[in-house]
């Protein structure tokens, strides 16, 4: 399968020693790591039979695992098939999609766990940990996911794990600022994961340019099997997006509500997206392109506001808004960031996460700032805001100035890291394809002989390889 | 790809406004009528804080939301994937199947959510939803995605959304009159879903009977790969059922027992239609149409009975006889309800959900007429039934009778319904595919070039195209 | 598309009568001894409502159900999409992978609850079931699924069947002798699931050896887009492994550690596999089969120990071997196994459950002899041990003992099994394969017509068949 190319610059993209060497090097330090620090928390440790009476609680149903392990399963399941699958779309890149997501995910779940642990459960030198550390690294490792899609098809597997190694790093830092220095509510991440995620993948794709991608834009669409499995993520994604939101929410309303606002949100923006699907389309036909992607805008444009008392109608007009912002974003944005910003953006990250993620910032700061105790209740209140401690006297439009803040922050992290990590995965050392090889899984992966010879007789029975 | 055609009567399948303005307009009057009517309910409201100790609920874990919230995720995935899926088995109608049903349903849950909100959920001027309403959202519109499975291939979308307004309407009101007035149960939806859904759809179909289908039979059957597709679905909704028919049980056994009858049931099913399936074919060789469909007849046969003492052993009595009268219903008499009866029956949904709906209903009148308290014990037996207040008096015998009558209720409003609904779809408006041009996303579609032209190209390598 | 062939030894693969015959006497079969033994354990019955006073349960949400419904659902979904996708790799046995796995599954379940039920849920003459049994007969499944990957696409329906009543026997007897003779822990399966299946199918396939199997070696291997719906099988089995190993643990800590130490594993053993993928190819490439398979080891490998105190770097450290080691089994000991052995295992079952499943029944031996009452608690040791009764003097160290033990007996019971099963499989009634149409889904199943003669016509473009 090796065709003659003219390549204007020969690029080195044998990983047999590169990969295996990067890999065993961060499990390594991850298993030492863990080894000093990782302990079970209460609930997960063998001693919890006689902490129970001591905390008294009455019942093993109290375990926090049972209000949170069914959200986190989908979580999970959102992360490995939901971005795995979605990233399918592309024609010649499934195993690179669904692959490298595999790979990047499962070492950064193990590094969140420690960066999001020394920052939130670091007791008496120890990392306590237990079902909601999985779903935040579950959900670290979800802005990641996002920045993938940025450069999907364009990066070698050991650029992806140096991005993740960096890109934990920083979310958990953007994380700890918003969460305990602003004390702002992220729930469902649309700033901590969306925006951050998504102006972090922009920016590094920008600083990754590659003003001659054109020789490989015939790869750059889908086929007809791609695009259906590429439907499976988006469903997953969509369909499980409500537990995402209320994951890790308050036990009680609070999850209840959540996942509420999230069901009203994405329906609603399933009929936005097919109304200007077909209307910004010349013969008025549906374009996979925003029903696998633009569905999924209104799930993320709540993932700070779920939780508060949106209602189930402002989550309708949110969801509403966002197929519409999204939809038009893929029509005329894309091209337009290729061109003049030279944001070359592989999965429209952009309509998806990064304006869904904004507006998501800026309903939450509205909903908090328009919160009063007669909706929430005096008790609610109190506790939907976590008005407690340092934080008794604060009032809902300072919290509402605090979450747009929050906002910024995570934007300007987002530019900061990602210039800094695009500078980096930029070195010429990480075995990046050529241009004319983006987008394409016979670099990195052993492909099936016979069926990748059928794509070349089918795909252009004109235009023979030199080499059969 | 636009083939000069030979058409008997030009159809306008140009969707640019249409569909955009019917999307939007139903969205907007969604927003409308939920910020006048839809509230969270006491289980989702921030004031649940002070609720909980009012109501003296000791813990947040009774909140319902941890009772059904593990069940409606898997009903969720079963209207979505399961039903989308399961549909993708033609050729080159995955987009459609996937797709149209991802917009029928997201506008569905909403409108769902208002009429049975009406129905059931309406305090005080407000209807005050929950994760239980959320449920039955879903299960609504299931029965238009039994229905849509009649249709599929034939139908614009616009058409699809304005069945699915009036079939959610008629199923609200159905549902009223079985559960309300006539004191029915039936949580897996036996008569409301499945009886209620199928005849609706086949009346539909019916009325729009097209004589020159057979110009698109080409693209009627399935390709190999369009049926692994279409073999998610399948195992999606065989294995997610149990939660299907539990999901709004009563707390406790009612729940355990609906889950444990309904994996009993599907079980055996898989193997008398593997029996079937192979008996009735000349060379004894599976069908994968049965597999698909018939091993889920089994879980259709004890949606009303599943939370009663239907026992392990009467579940797999169920399951035994529909797996046989689904796959014979698919060998000898979907081609007679197409020859002599005019209805084509795109999925077979009568052999699916119509024949094995109305055994549900019967088992379960069975079931109700033949419990006893010594089955139930004394409590569990009021409980089982809800005979309290004015229903205090009824016996098992006049409850088997009201089950009995609630499938003629079915029945009736399906037939009524769908005659009515067909007559709306009929007229010339609505942008439905000529009948060469069936089963086909390219009229609804952007269907990706080259792998298109590789199918025309495959397929029939003496038939080119005219312009390639 | 029947072609001429050159047999050496014309099989007899007609099942028109034999398969129908075989399904419907095991059916009834099942129907009846359900109907004599089986009944709804007190969590499910309907006198539950009674039953909870006198047990003196505060809530319904202290059922069982609801301690494990979202965790048997998670298991469920491995056993028919996950192991019916991740055998779907094969180019042309999509149908017989998913539709086969899902007969024998759907049967055994039912003969897994009754000899389950002999053996544990027997009381008073009948077997009483709740969730757990549901759990524990789709893990006994799991075991045949686990030996169909070695015999895969060389085995017809029949074989299968009869392989599964056989199996699923034994396997309930060597757990009662590991669970309740020896007393030995083995919540997630290490021994009684993945060591037991995997040598009991590597036996049966070693008595079934062909040695001209060769004669179908162009269809044992993959093309794209069955190597991408395989990709399903893998995540869902990654993603829901810790649902697997805490399915039936002790409620509270128990299941909530099972759940972390499993999610650690799986996480550590994608980066080896994924090292040692790259490194033993030439051009350093990553292979699917390993990234399918071996990256699921490291769950297989803390079954037996995910729910003691194995600690998450302890997990790592597990994960990061049996990534390796199954790596290293694909590339080198698979050939050997063929060639030296003549163990022709079709999915590598020895590299994915055998060996890890052996690591696994060790790493608990170990893990076991190694508790004290200080890292367990004096409560949680006795609990996590169940060292009450006659085995309240039991010490950690001979507990390691008896689970060693427990790993012999396995396999003892697997090799025997295999033989005899193999011995019966042997017999010329079954209506098996000829060697050159191994791996071919034509045999058993109708197969679209179009698409087989595309990848005819595709894959050999030269090699015409005879008669098109």
């Amino acid at each position: 399968m090796e065709r003659p190319r003219h390549q204007g610059m020969a690029k080195n993209t044998y990983m047999r020693w590169r990969l295996p060497l990067v890999c065993l090097l961060l499990e390594v330090a991850m298993i030492v790591l863990f080894g000093v620090f990782v302990r079970f928390g209460p609930e997960a440790d063998a001693h919890w039979e006689e902490e129970k009476k001591e905390m008294n609680v009455s019942s093993d149903i109290e375990n926090d695992f049972y209000f949170r392990y069914p959200s986190f399963q989908d979580v999970h399941v959102m992360i490995f098939v939901g971005f795995g699958f979605l990233m399918m779309f592309l024609k010649r890149y499934g195993f690179g999609a669904v692959g490298f997501n595999f790979l990047l995910a499962a070492f950064g779940i193990q590094w969140a766990l420690l960066m999001q642990g020394w920052f939130h459960s670091f007791k008496t030198g120890k990392i306590l940990i237990g079902v909601e550390n999985l779903i935040n690294a579950d959900f670290c490792v979800g802005s990641v996911c996002v920045a993938f899609g940025a450069i999907l098809g364009k990066t070698s597997p050991i650029q992806l794990l140096v991005m993740t190694l960096f890109q934990v790093t920083l979310f958990a830092v953007n994380e700890y600022i918003l969460l305990n220095l602003l004390h702002v509510k992220d729930a469902g991440g649309s700033m901590t994961i969306h925006t951050f995620g998504a102006y972090f993948g922009l920016t590094v794709t920008h600083i990754l340019y590659r003003p001659n991608l054109e020789q490989s834009k015939d790869k750059q669409g889908s086929v007809y099997h791609s695009d259906l499995f590429a439907m499976i993520g988006t469903l997953y994604l969509w369909m499980y997006w409500p537990s995402f939101n209320s994951a890790i929410s308050e036990h009680g309303d609070a999850q209840h509500r959540a996942a509420i606002n999230t069901y009203c949100s994405l329906a609603a923006c399933v009929l936005t997206t097919m109304a200007f699907s077909s209307m910004l389309q010349k013969k008025g036909k549906l374009d996979m392109v925003h029903i696998q992607n633009a569905t999924l805008a209104g799930g993320v444009a709540v993932g700070t506001s779920a939780e508060m008392m949106l209602t189930p109608y402002g989550s309708l007009i949110v969801g509403f808004i966002c197929g519409i912002v999204s939809t038009v974003g893929y029509v005329y944005l894309t091209p337009v960031l290729e061109s003049r910003l030279h944001i070359q953006d592989t999965c429209g990250i952009h309509n998806l996460h990064g304006m869904p993620g904004l507006i998501g910032g800026i309903v939450g700061a509205i909903t908090a700032a328009a919160a009063t105790e007669d909706v929430y209740g005096k008790e609610g209140f109190i506790k939907a805001f976590d008005f407690t401690g340092s934080y008794k006297t604060r009032t809902p439009s300072v919290q509402g100035g605090f979450q747009a803040a929050g906002i910024v922050v995570s934007l300007v992290m987002a530019f900061a890291g990602g210039a800094l990590v695009g500078g980096i995965l930029k070195l010429p050392i990480w075995g990046d394809p050529a241009d004319e090889t983006c987008f394409e899984d016979d670099i990195y992966w052993e492909v099936p002989e016979d069926e990748e010879s059928d794509v070349y007789h089918m795909h252009s029975p004109g235009d023979k390889p030199a080499s059969p």
